[in-house]
């Protein structure tokens, strides 16, 4: 776990909060990206060697959706950079976290990514990611 | 604003949360400070360019109490690392952004600190850090 890759905030209106953070930052978003799988559309600024990742949710039955409907707009989860995410998730289970996602599964941004359940964390919901290299055709 | 500087999460028991992310990234903090001006007690972890700050309240007025009564524990705010703290909060405040404190403050880990309201932020508390230089006596 060798940095934070990005820190993730659930927002309702994305063309409104990228505003809100292009001013912040001083610079646009670097890129939007849908991922389908989890009913969200993502924008990812880059701020030195880290990320904030914008997520709005696509549908009203996003993880997302859910989560600004109990809790309102905010921090969502944070994301820390593994090199080899399967030794990390093996580590991590056998130190008693628990997993969301028992094998990797793609996340945005090229990456593969595992969730540790928040109830093991202090209440943080936890992504760890690892890029996707050429020579790997999935786990 | 060069990186995420550290994430600031809010623990009820800090030796419960401090082995917690013992395990998760297999190393002990590398310290512990009170900041009585806030009445907590933190405690900080290296990943990398970015940190971990553990807050637990060591008092009922805390403003981090009264976040685990209202929300439980979980992430509380994200710092970013400035040059200029001054020069920042002027940009920001001419951008629309609400400043929680006026002028730099001093915080944990030998910085001056300038908080952001939620509000104006997509619901995020953003505290941004500069380090204290040994030739400034104060703002």
């Amino acid at each position: 776990m060798y940095k934070i890759e990005h820190l993730g905030i659930a927002v309702k209106d994305l063309e409104a909060s990228e505003k809100i953070y292009a001013k912040l930052f001083h610079a646009e978003p670097y890129k939007r990206e849908s991922v389908e799988s989890e009913k969200v559309i993502t924008s990812f600024f880059s701020c030195g060697p880290n990320k904030i990742e914008l997520l709005a949710a696509t549908d009203e039955n996003s993880t997302i959706q859910s989560f600004i409907n109990k809790r309102g707009e905010g921090i969502h989860h944070v994301a820390f950079a593994v090199d080899d995410i399967k030794a990390e998730m093996l580590r991590l289970k056998a130190e008693g976290f628990v997993l969301i996602n028992e094998n990797p599964k793609r996340g945005a941004d090229n990456k593969w990514v595992c969730f540790l359940h928040p109830k093991h964390t202090s209440g943080v919901l936890i992504e760890l990611c690892q890029e996707v290299r050429d020579t790997e055709d999935g786990f």
